[in-house]
Formats: C-alpha cells, structure tokens, sequence
C-alpha cells in the first residue's frame, strides 16, 4: 500500500503571494455566496447592514458552499498552470451559490445573463435572484454556465463525469462528490466506472469526495468510519485516494494545490503511458478526499450553539428578521465583512483578485458543459437497406430488435472517427438481440480479461454494467456533452431508472427555454424483452408502465413510439436518432414474429404515426360495424387473427383496423405537439361505434389519452391488467383477455344485432379458450394453430 | 490487516463421512435442479433416457444453482451443528431450483404442497412445473417456502437481509449474493448497513458473496478486480471477508465447513461481547466470499465449447429435442447420471442422505419467512387524542406531519418492549417535521459519533440513511418477518423506489393467493415535501407521480390517500398502520396551513374516503350550479378560498365543495375495492353539472380514473402540469393554474348564463392574478390577503 498523503507532502506549493491570491479569490466566492443568501441590497457593504438591505425569507444552503469555493479556485489554478480543459460537476446538494458566485467572478455569468452585470448593479441583482420567488434554485440548475449536473435528486454525479468523458481524450472532469451523495446506491456503484474507462480514447474524471460530515440532521456514513476503512474503500473501488484534511485556511491552500498537482501529474502520466507507450494494465486513477467543516468560514456559535463543522450548517445557519434578536444581524455583519469585501471589490464592484483562466478554459464557459454546441448531427446509414422483405402480411418472421440490431451496426460503423454514439445497457444487448454491433464493435472493458470472454476490448461502443442506474448517467453524461446514445433494456427493469428520467425531462424542459443552451440529441430508449414474452422469466419480470411515467413530463420533451414490425421500428429508430432533446421511448419485441408491412408502407405508417390498415380491414368507403385498433407487436398479432375470426365468420360484418405506433397520436392537438385534432381522431376512430382497442400497456393509460374524445364512452381498451406468470406469449394474452378469442367476444358483446349468430361465434370462442387451456397444461406449449397462425383474409 | 483465509487453515474440519454425506446431498440437490430444467418424466432415471422424458421447452438458469445448492447443504451442517435459527436469502437471479430442490430435500416443499410428494410421483409433478407454463419461475418465488426475496429484479437481497434482523435478536440471515447483483446501486451500498445493526438487540446477517464470474453473457466487475482490491472494498465497506475458492468438491467442502465454522464462532463472540460484556464497539462482522465455477458440476464442453465455468453456463448449457445433435441426449444423461441417483434416492424416491435440520430449524420452515406467522397487532393509541382544535374551519394553522408525529412518537413508545414497528426515511423525518419522536427514540447508528449529533443511539426505532433504496429494502425486510413500519419521504424522491415497491406490491398479490402464505403488515408511505410546497427547492423537487406509479399495481394492493388536513392525517394513519398487506401511500402536507375538519367530522370524512362538505357548500336541498372538488392540502385550500370569492360575489350560486381523502373512491366499484358505485358517484358529482376538480397531482390521473362516468364530459381538473421553479407555496398554484383565481375563473367559464356579473367577476380574478405578480417580484413573498386569508362565509 502506498504512503498515506493526508498530511501534504510539502507546505511550499505555493508562494505566500500565491496563498494570499488564492485565497482572497475564496474569500470573494464565499462573500457573493453569503451575499446570495442574505442581501436584498447594499451588496458591498458600503454602509451598515440593516433589516432593509436583509431578504424577508431567507433560503439557501450554506453548508456545502465554502467547500465547494474552495475546490473551484483551486481547479481555476491548476487549469491555468497546466492549461486543462476541465468540466465542474457539483455533486452535493445545494452547491449553487458556489458555483453561480464563482461563474460570476470569472465572467462567464454576466456573458450569458448581462443583466447580472459585473458591478454593484448587477451584484445586487444576483444576490436578489438567489431563492427568491421565480429566482433560481438552491443547487446548481440548467441555469447555472458551465454546469451538466443539477444537484437536486442526489446520486449521479459521478456517472454523469464518466459519461461526459467517454471519447473526450482531452477532458478532465472534477467531480465534486457529497459524502450525503455518497451514501445513495448510484454513487456506491458508480465508483466502478473506472473499469470501463479507457485511458488512451477517454478523458478522465477526478472525483473529489467532500467530506464535510453532515447531511441535512445526519452525520454522512463515510466520515463515520476510520480512516483506514476510508482508505480501504476507495481503494477497493481503484483509485488511490489523496487526503487533504483540516480547517486552517493557509495550511489547506498549502495542501490542496500539492495534491491537485500531484493528481494532475499523475493523470497525465497515465495517460502518456498508455497513449505513447501502450500500457493498457487497468490504471490506478488518483482521486481527493477533501475533508473541511461544514459551513466553513461561516459563524462558529449561533446563539450559543455550535454552527461551523455541526449539522446546523446545513441551510441558512443565522435567521435574521424583524423578529430575532439584533445581535443576529451585527453577526450577519460581521460574517460578510470577515471577508473583507473592500479589499476584494472596486468602487465599481469589480474584482481585484485575478486567478480565473480566460475564455472557453473558464469552467463555466467550458462548451462540453453546453454539449449542443459541440453536437454534431450523426452519419445515419439508409434504414431502407435493413428493411424485411414483406410481400405479404403476416407471413414472414422476423425479429424486430435483431433488424434493428443490424442498422445499429452501421450507425456504430459511420460514427466511429470520431466516435459519437454508443449503446449503454445492463448486460442485455445479446439478450434483446442487438448482436449483430458486435460485428464492428465491442463492449469497453478495462478490467481483468478471460478465455472465454465474447466482445470485450478496451475500447468499444457498447457499455454494459448491471446497473440501469449507472447505464442512465453514464449516457445522460454523454449526450449532455453534445454526442449520442440508445439505452437497452428490459421493459419491465426501467423502472429502476424512473427517479432519473424524471430529472434528465425536467432539464430538458428548463434548457428549452434558456437561450444560450443548444439542444442536445434525444435519451433514446429501446425497451424488449416485454411484459408478454416472459416465457422463461415471470411476473417480476412484467411491467409496461414506463410510458405511463413518461409521459407525465413536458408533452414537448416525451414521446412514445409502439412499432408493430421490424420495418416499423427501423424507421422509428431513424427518427429517433436523429431527433433533439426529447426522450424517446420505443417498445419493441425481440422474438421472431410476423412482419405486417412493407419498407415504403412503413415510412408512411411512421411518418403518419397512427393509420387505418386498409389491406386488413373490409370498411371500404362506409362507417365500419366496430373499430379494432392495436398498439405494440402483440396486441397488433392477436387484434389480426381476431379480424381474421371475425371475417372468416362474419364476412358480412364491416371491420376497420387502426394501428398506432406514435402512441401520444391519441391525444388532443391541443395537450401533446403530436395529437390529433378532434377531427382527424373521430375520422379514424369515427364518432360512435365500438373501438376494441388492444393496447400494450395497462389500459387505463388508453383512457387517460382519449377521456376527453367524442366517441370517448364505446372506447373498450385490453391491456396488461398484472395478471401474468411463467408462460407463453399467447397464454400471457389470455391472462389478461387481449388475446384473439376475447377480442372477438369484445366486439360481438357489443354488436347484439349479429343475435344467434353471434352468440354460436362467442360460444365458440368460449370452447377455444379452453382447448388452448387443456392443451398448454398438457404439452407446455401453446396449439399449432397458434404456433403456426398466419393472416390471410 | 488480519491474514487472509483465502486458503482454509483446516483440511480436516469435516471426518471423511462427513464429507460423503455433505457431498451426496449436494449432489442430490444437483440432481433435482437439472431434473427441473430438463425432465418431464423417468425422474430418477429408472430407464435410459429418451427424447420422450424430456420436456419440449427447455427454460431455466443452471449458472447459479450448484453454488447455492453447495451453500445451502452447508449452512444445514452448521444449523444442526449449532443449532441455528437460520434464514437463507437467495440474491442472484434465477436461483429458482436451488431453493426448490432444498426445500423439497429437507421436506417443507412437500408439506406446503402435499401434492409434490417426497417420492417418485411428486418428484415427476415438481419437475414439471418448473419453468413450465403456469407453473414455477426460475427465481425463487413467492410459491419457494423459506423465501422473502424474489430473484426477479436485481439488488435488494442485502437490504432486505438487514430489515429481517433488526429487533430479531437470535436471527442470522444468510444472503447469497450474486456478483452480478452486486453490481447494482441498491447493493453497492446496502454493504454499509453494518452501521446500522445493533449487536445486543438486532440479529445478524451473514453475507456469502458469490463470485461465479460472469452475468448473462459479461463477466462480473467483482470477478474481475485483483483480490487485494476485492479484500480492500469489503474491509473498506467494513466486513471481514472470509474467502472460499475451487472446484475440487472435497477439498470445497472442507474449506467451506472450516469458513463457516469460523464465520458462526466469530458472530457468536461478537454477540456475547456486546450482549454480556457491553462492548459498544462496532464490530468488523464476518462475511464469506464464495469464488466457485458457474454451472459447477455442469457439462465442461458443449459442442467443443467450454461451458462450466463460462457466461455459457448462464441458462439452460445443453439443448435436447428432435433438432439438436443426439449426442446431446446421451450427454444430459451422463450429466444426470454423474450425481449417482441411485445412490442418492430409494426405491419410492425418497432421499437417503440425511442432513437437513428438523422442523422450524429447517429454512424453508423458519416462520420469520412467512412473517405473517409471526405478525402481532400493535398496540395503538387513540388517534382522537392529537386532534387539532377546529371549532372552526380554516381558522386554526397546524402542521399535519408535525401533529401526526405525536401520534406516531407513542405508536412508538406503546410498541418497543418488544420492538415491532420503525420508521425509515433519508435523512427527512426532522424536515418532514415528525420531530416527536425524538421525545422517545433515536436514530440507530452505530458507527463513531461526534459532540454535536442529534438523536443518535446503538438502537433507536428511526432508521436513516441518504438512499431511498436502502430504507425501502429495510423496511421490507422487516414487514416480510412480520413486523409494522413507516417510510417517510420527499414526494418527488420517492420515484428512486418505483421498481422496488412494483416487486413488493407484486410480492404482495401473489402471495394473496397461496394460502400457507399469512398477510404481513402494509407498505406505508407517508409523503410530504409535497410539489406544492417548494420555496427552497424548486423544480427538480416537483413530482407527484408516484401515485399515478403505484395504483397501475393490482387494485387489491394499493391504497392512496390525501388528508386535507392534521386531523383526517391522524385518521387515516391509524388506519394504515392497522391494515394487511397493501401498499398505502399518504401524501399530506408539513408546513402550518388551515384546519378544516373537527376530530369528528375527519374521522367520518376518512371513513367514507369522500364527501360533500356542507359548511362549505350552498346547495342544501338542490342541485348545485357546479361543483367544486378537491384532493390534497393545496387544492382543499385553493377550492375554498375560491368558494368564498364566489360566494362573496355571486351568493345566488349554489355551489357543492366535494373533498376526496380515499383517491380510488373515483374509480368504479368494480374496478377498485374502495370505488363508488356510478349511483353513489353521480349523487356527488351530479350527471351534468360542471365539475371543477383541483386535485394535487397530475391532472390526467383523475381523468383515467373517471373516464366512464356519466359526468365526464363536465369534469375539468387543475393539477400539476410540470411548471415550477423555486417559489412561494401560493404561486407554485399559479404556475399550474389550480390557483383561486384561476378556479373561479374555470366555474365563470362554465356558466355562461351569468352575464356580466360573470365577466366582471373573471376580470376582477385576471386582475388579481398580475396584482399578485407585481407583489411577489418585489416582496418575495405573497400579498397579504393570500398569506393572512381564513375561511369565512
């Protein structure tokens, strides 16, 4: 084990004007960020502090700010002494008055906000800003330059900086860590990514786990344990961990800038040796644990309780109002002037102390932190050339997700040099089919290799650990910083990932509508292995309720799109991957299954999202007896051979079948960018006659979408209903009443004018229903007439 | 650091029949597992097998099983030996025929399912129905007796083993988790419970890590890291790992005994020490890392592949049917055969190798896993006596989190000799302001402590930790074993755990069907921090979701509830805490806001989940003009302050207030247990009159839940519709137009008849509403007349 650097190797990094720069730059941060927190006016203290000046409701967190000003100087040293090209990722909850002080103090905020001008002026305004009413927020949000990460849902800082690394060679990211962070389950196991980095084609993250002890009323876990157990850790995880610990303001100027040059000189001579002398043994990648009270430099006694290094640091530590007692606002006082703010600011609000790197080196203006400005639109192969051949309806077989699968190949292919698109899962892109990348590809992977591994390399376009969590931030990391991405994975296991999705829509929406932000490429999903094909997995295994989350979020940032067949989704995934800031969601099966439509039939059924089938339905020119409609592959098969029971029975009865493969289509016009208008709905869906709809998910969803339609009350939707164990796909629709033989006895229950006629076609499909029953129990798979169904009307 | 056992320091732990013995029930379990993959007939091989024995799906998972069957054999030898009262965790997926195969060789298979009887005909039926269309999954199930963990999603083993322990003092869990799990966020850092467990009043989890290396088609990273890093993690995570590693079976079966001899002395020491000697320290307790094969036994080559040993061992290694190569069929057999089964079952099929504990010492009898077994009522106060005065409406401020904190902190107290309930959260039961209960427990934490911590003792009913996930799996745990809790927790956050409470709530359906299974105590949520209320946190704190999540779970299982106000809280979580296995989410308000309801009236109001509040309404006797309904703290005010400006303005119109508690009072009776009848329904909401809904999450959920009643045209609901940012309470309703204003506004809209008067009156509102944007952009806070306004009319 190498030597412990928790006390610093040496206390002369710096020189004694250095020390004073430093920390007069601290000292500035610290006051805007206090000044943030507390002042409505006189932002200089240029007279005495009274309740005027002070705002009514006093918000914010205090605790992990000072920390935080203190690593961003540093990076802005170490930036300029070695020229880095460094990303800030503030991990902790509530680090915002930090980093909007310090983008202030390097010029990048008043550039992207010149109303928050750097002068008294403009101080009072971002002071005024800060928690107030319709202001900006407490951690860093999609606000704040320079910033990919928001610090409101904690745990995915850390993957975020991996994410962002992958194919940047030249990027550091220093990734501050909260010890609450810490704590979560996507932090404990983001840690791992180290051993799926690779040193030559990636950047690198510096982790800088910030100890500061408390959370909201809670010490943190891991500045709980010794030392030693610390240690263990972090090196356990692969990384060799650099200790700076104390309080004493010179004597951590001293130690941190040791260890930032030690960290950065290591990271470099990695890098060389893996870049220029091929070593590819896995690196030790230096990380820092920065170990500083909470609240630092803030008052040490509140009321005769301990504040700085407690718990009590943790929001706005001294209340000061018209109601508390005066000596709070001397102490308010005192604390902003303990900075000594005339010493760091001009008579014009200006700062004197210069330490911030110029131009795009500035972290808040770094463009990786602002990816669509850095995004470049992917070189997309023609996906006409993956189509399935269908010259008929229902007769061929093939698996949608493995012709996707072959497209996938090919955008991996041309977006290669440099790359800009990978495919993130959990240990899942073999079991949904998409083998065929690994024809020009890889899975990266910097750990220890064996003889029988498949489709490891150090480097490749596949990234696949088994945690969604970390699937998740690692690609949000990557498109944040301007490239691509399609996560895989199981329907019913993205749940795991519903917390994260919810706050990448949510940036999404906010970014929207901030100016200098560019678009970045869409979150693509591609979800397989669905809720009616767990032949060998079960009811743990089932769950479509995804798209219900979803599409909760901004209707301008979430669509859902259901392909029926591969030539469907190939042309779904097209426009997926070339789309910009929404989240995509795509349900597909990965089973070989009938192919309905043609390539050319296809781009039109996509493009129009929703459509009548004509080839399948016999309504020519009249109003249809009964709407079937179907969204997703299976409800799609069994709504087919329900219309071929019902047209081989009852020639004479007038069936229309709607697919829909946009499935935010249903919606009004005026609720989703993508609904139809009354109009066009009740022509496809007519204004009063049965519309049996087999949807893929749970049905109320269907509901949800449509309550407010015409024909809203003959609206019968099957769909996934829990009901599901161990079986086939067939008997999985049974289940739940969307297969063929309830369909039909949906629509005949509606249609009691078909009178003895209809009564013998439900008696019989009553009959089939149990004949598929008796057969499955006996032969463990379903009749051949199911097997071996093919449409032909 | 102590010296490795990564070799054992005994061969001779076990005598050489000893080995035999342990070695033929392993083998024997074996033998059972590939039975259930494979054999529809001929289970003990009585004849050469034919293709007609063999089933014609073939589904299943081999990978895992021999290693858990060779656990599992010794954790028998070590609960006889020490008389352990034992329950055994299957973490990795798809351990489904380990666990099986154990508990029918031990005999409690058979007894909770005569029908799988202990010879020849019940070894054919519990063959069969393995992986078999309706039959049994390949995870251990809620159908396994001795499970509560379902190998379905990945990562909760670990959390689940620490809530089955706490306040079970003589209870040692053995959690076999998988590597692959490990890899999860939930598990990464479940590790850290160990800070969490008390040595005198909580029992003991025994983690055996099992690294067999590989995924579905990926080697683990934990298989792949050096042992000194894997030594440094589980040191750092703060275990002592003991390491068990080979292939050789007698040279395995002596260094497993040895490690688990020494692993069970080690707990017992540590037991004792702090039991009868009060040492407080926290210990490093043992753990065992099991480095074994993957499909260890299994075929080594399959059409000149490696297999055992390989990610191809993964699922089923060996095809057999009528399409695979007929060597396959004669190397299944030898693969069977090389367990010997004619040694290892007599004539009738029964077992001859007797190992198993008896009775309840058996795992798949120990009754903490059927914890309904065990489950005793609490000891409840009477909720009436935390009332809130009302004596009138709206008058009264109180907390509702802080009032049902009191009740809570004796729930506590009345039920702690022996404990049986706890609250988790992260880190937010003080924020969540349920500060009584620190009047009588703590936090239970064990590692260091420092001067100013709050609440933090070796054992308290409070379990915190910043990971939602961590709290969840506890809490599990611990209902699974039979005892009653409470999560608490920020609305927005709670998403983190949609995936797990989808497998709890899961879990809980199935179970309802298998009548050995007892009911536990419900899933209780208590939420608040609610979208409404976020003037210091802002948009990324903004969902209400997590309803709309839980109710797509089967309508047997979930309950959710909004009290309006302290009064219906304590009502409703009274009931809550009283009920069975469902999931109960209660989503209710933390900061001081108006009281409505009498202790009286809020125990009726609860009682009927829904009702027309007449002293707020004005329609006695008549039908109303419209109706005004509200869900939730937020929108129970907003409607009333509403009412008052009409009634105010227009005291002619008759309006109807409708406050709903239960939220699945709206679905149909015969879709939701708690749902009214369209009878009931349409006396509230009448069948044709304006209905304007202010509900406290997404709009859409009160649409899908009433989309069929009569009265759906006329339904017009305000809700959040994802614009927040950082604001007051009043203004969040702005945003999303579920303002006062704005409601009275949606009633002018619907009565057109109202002339002038109504637009007027709309006008005055529009007016208000910029009134209020002027104030709050210069003050900060909310005009006067909305922070100071009381119900009167």
């Amino acid at each position: 084990m190498e030597t412990l650097t928790r006390h610093p190797p040496t206390n002369t990094t710096l020189s004694p004007q250095e020390v004073r720069l430093i920390n007069a730059y601290w000292r500035a941060a610290n006051y805007l960020s206090v000044g943030q927190m507390y002042l409505l006016d006189n932002p200089l203290l240029r007279e005495p502090l009274t309740l005027a000046h002070i705002k009514r409701m006093l918000l914010g967190h205090w605790g992990t700010t000072p920390g935080q000003n203190f690593i961003y100087a540093h990076l802005n040293r170490v930036i300029k002494k070695e020229d880095l090209n460094m990303v800030y990722m503030s991990g902790p909850g509530h680090g915002g008055p930090a980093v909007v002080a310090n983008t202030y103090l390097e010029g990048t905020y008043s550039e992207v906000y010149p109303r928050i001008s750097p002068d008294e002026a403009g101080l009072k305004k971002l002071f005024k800003q800060f928690s107030f009413p319709g202001g900006i927020s407490s951690h860093v949000s999609p606000q704040t330059p320079g910033s990919i990460h928001e610090g409101g849902e904690l745990g995915y800082s850390l993957s975020h900086a991996f994410g962002a690394v992958f194919d940047n060679p030249d990027l550091v990211v220093a990734c501050v860590i909260g010890d609450g962070e810490a704590e979560t389950g996507p932090l404990a196991t983001a840690w791992h990514s180290n051993k799926f980095l690779n040193p030559v084609s990636d950047g690198v993250v510096l982790p800088i786990l910030h100890l500061n002890g408390y959370k909201i009323s809670n010490p943190t876990v891991l500045a709980r344990i010794t030392h030693e157990e610390l240690e263990q850790l972090l090196r356990g995880y692969g990384w060799t961990p650099y200790f700076v610990e104390g309080h004493e303001p010179e004597l951590m100027h001293q130690a941190m800038a040791a260890t930032l040059d030690a960290a950065i000189a290591q990271i470099k001579q990695i890098q060389q040796e893996a870049r220029t002398e091929g070593n590819t043994t896995r690196p030790r990648w230096p990380m820092i644990v920065l170990k500083s009270p909470k609240g630092w430099t803030g008052p040490k006694v509140i009321d005769g309780l301990p504040n700085e290094g407690t718990f009590r640091a943790h929001q706005v530590p001294l209340s000061v109002s018209a109601t508390t007692p005066p000596e709070h606002l001397t102490q308010l006082e005192s604390w902003l002037r303990s900075y000594k703010p005339d010493e760091l600011f001009d008579e014009q609000g200006r700062l004197l102390a210069e330490l911030a790197p110029q131009g795009d080196r500035r972290m808040g203006a770094n463009p990786h932190a602002n990816g669509g400005l850095l995004l470049k639109d992917l070189h997309m192969p023609d996906f006409r050339e993956y189509a399935v051949d269908v010259s008929l309806p229902g007769v061929a077989q093939a698996s949608d997700t493995q012709t996707v699968g072959r497209f996938l190949r090919d955008v991996i292919k041309l977006n290669n040099q440099p790359r800009n698109f990978r495919i993130f899962g959990p240990d899942e892109t073999l079991s949904n089919k998409l083998e065929a990348v690994f024809e020009v590809t890889n899975r990266q992977w910097d750990a220890e290799t064996a003889e029988n591994d498949q489709f490891l390399a150090p480097t490749g376009s596949v990234m696949e650990m088994l945690s969604e969590h970390q699937c998740e931030g690692w690609l949000e990391g990557y498109l944040l910083t301007g490239r691509h991405g399609l996560f895989n994975s199981y329907e019913a296991f993205i749940h795991i990932v519903d917390s994260m999705v919810n706050q990448h829509a949510k940036w999404l929406k906010t970014t929207r509508e901030i100016p200098w932000r560019r678009p970045i490429a869409s979150l693509n999903y591609l979800l397989t292995s669905t809720v009616w094909r767990q032949d060998h997995n079960g009811f743990t295994h089932q769950d479509p309720g995804f798209i219900d989350h979803v599409i909760n979020k901004k209707a301008e940032i979430v669509r859902v799109y259901l392909p029926p067949d591969a030539n469907c989704l190939l042309s779904v995934m097209d426009h997926c991957l070339r789309s910009r800031h929404y989240v995509n969601v795509i349900v597909a099966g990965k089973h070989p299954a009938p192919q309905w439509l043609s390539m050319d039939a296809a781009t039109k059924h996509c493009t129009e999202g929703i459509g009548i089938w004509p080839w399948a339905s016999n309504d020519q020119g009249i109003e249809p007896d009964a709407v079937m409609a179907c969204c997703g592959d299976v409800p799609t098969l069994e709504t087919l051979a329900a219309v071929s029971i019902l047209r081989t029975h009852l020639p004479e009865l007038k069936i229309r079948v709607v697919n829909v493969v946009d499935l935010l289509k249903l919606e009004r016009h005026t609720e989703h960018p993508h609904g139809l208008s009354d109009a066009d709905y009740d022509a496809i869906f007519t204004r009063n006659k049965p519309v049996i709809f087999a949807f893929h998910g749970y049905p109320w969803l269907v509901h949800r979408l449509t309550y407010n339609r015409a024909n809203n009350s003959n609206m019968h939707v099957r769909g996934y209903k829990e009901e599901g164990t161990i079986t086939t796909a067939f008997d999985m629709t049974v289940l739940n009443e969307l297969d063929r033989f309830h369909l039909v006895m949906d629509v005949l229950d509606r249609l009691p004018h078909l009178g003895n006629t209809g009564s013998y076609l439900k008696q019989l499909m009553k009959d089939k229903l149990i004949e598929h029953k008796l057969y499955i129990n006996t032969n463990g798979e379903d009749m051949p007439e199911i097997r071996h169904w093919t449409w032909n009307a």
